[in-house]
């Protein structure tokens, strides 16, 4: 793992660090806060996904968290949302290819060939954060996301309930089999392959039996995408048949920016930290 | 005027306006926090100034102050650096012309075509401000910035003690005429005009007679330019001679980017607000 830069904020230290995936045969490039701590102390660790087109620079620059996360002494984690560079398939679509991994591990050429965000996500990465981070306690795992990361934390969440204790989002596609982003994304991902989409998909993964003890999901009621693309009343009627406490809070006025992520971003890392105490 | 870009960020609203300035001859972009507030009242005014090479944008997107603007009720002003834009004399350096205006009005050719800073910060751009945002109080105005902007605030306050009743700065240029980036500004707008480099020279002008009820600066002690450029000692030299409070933090371990400026803003933001009380 290679240190591309480490800048102390709010007590602690935000890094960006790149390595070589095997997952997705690429250099990955992502982030990591790490907030004050006494020498020896092991960490919660909250996960963020981003959602289309983004690095892991926008909600490193824009989101806002360390302030939060250095009161509540947790871990924030920033991927990448796709493999990227030259020789990675891609093309000029924002809501396809580089930029918008969708977090599966495509079967469909020619995506099949570095396109695997899945298994980075859910195993790569978090043995590297293993080796690297000695102050991270892997035991206490919370995840978040927004827009297609929202889809992201969502879905692993959902898949690895023994992994992440506490699971939340912010505009999220929760119904990614039933709309145009997630049918392009799914579709040329993964090809014809029904039972393949509804694990990525949140709402199918809940009427298929996944289960979590509680979510909190933030959606601006000023979204653009909220009508088409987002659709949160197919996340409350599926918690609602499954017995899942949902806390869906409509903000009034708020769009799909930054500006709506970062707002709120301070109070979801302290619900998860409130739910990653050790 | 016209807007940009209005999102509604922490209950108020992050918007950005370009208006024509008569006072550089081209357009100009600056940003406005309104925090949330009852229908027809007043709120005191923040300004920031920005560093070498930045516009309205860096601190709009990195600074963290929205949450504090909205907890202390205070309306935030984010204007760009310089004027810009074609037919704008420009050189290629990055602390020279474009998105390095220095907040002086350049007397010299090219520069003195459009590069007007000065008058706009400290005339056109309030006026417009008392203009277009009618919840904005003039009568109760502070002032900060940072690197370049942190010798606009220091240096446009201690020239306006009567306009802005609070004045801080983030490793702020604090001796301009004795430092290369200022030398190269100041020689360069103002020609070799020692009495002009003295009102636009933070220490000069107390060594002049500039006086203020109190000063707050931070500024990191891992700032690659604290040595050559900033210098913060010649201005706690000045203070103490003059009889200035000034609160000066040595910021252990921070560097000059905007993740040690979003770590102290919002402290700033209160700061001011105490000071800005109606």
């Amino acid at each position: 793992m290679e240190t591309l830069s480490t800048n102390k904020a709010f007590g602690g230290v935000q890094g960006v660090y790149r390595h070589a995936s095997a997952a997705t045969g690429t250099p990955m490039t992502f982030s990591v806060y790490v907030p004050p701590h006494a020498e020896g102390a092991k960490l919660p660790v909250l996960w963020y996904l981003s959602g289309l087109t983004c690095t892991h620079a926008n909600v490193t620059e824009k989101g806002e968290y360390r302030r939060a996360c250095a009161e509540a002494g947790v871990i924030f984690v920033a991927p990448d949302t796709s493999p990227r560079g030259e020789g990675v398939a891609d093309v000029p679509d924002y809501d396809f290819g580089q930029g918008a991994g969708f977090y599966v591990d495509a079967t469909q050429a020619p995506w099949s060939g570095h396109f695997h965000m899945r298994s980075y996500i859910e195993d790569e990465l978090p043995a590297l954060l293993a080796t690297e981070f000695p102050m991270a306690d892997l035991t206490r795992q919370g995840i978040t996301g927004h827009s297609m990361g929202g889809h992201g934390a969502l879905t692993i969440g959902l898949r690895n309930p023994e992994r992440f204790r506490s699971v939340s989002a912010f505009a999220p596609i929760v119904a990614t089999a039933q709309v145009a982003w997630g049918q392009k994304a799914l579709g040329g991902y993964l090809g014809d392959n029904p039972a393949a989409w509804r694990t990525h998909d949140a709402v199918a993964l809940i009427e298929d039996g996944a289960r979590l003890p509680e979510l909190l999901v933030d959606q601006g009621d000023a979204d653009s995408f909220l009508a088409d693309q987002l659709r949160p009343q197919l996340l409350a009627d599926a918690c609602a048949a499954a017995g899942i406490p949902l806390t869906l809070r409509l903000q009034p006025g708020y769009d799909h920016s930054y500006y709506f992520v970062s707002t709120f971003l301070a109070e979801h890392v302290a619900w998860h930290a409130a739910r990653l105490k050790a």
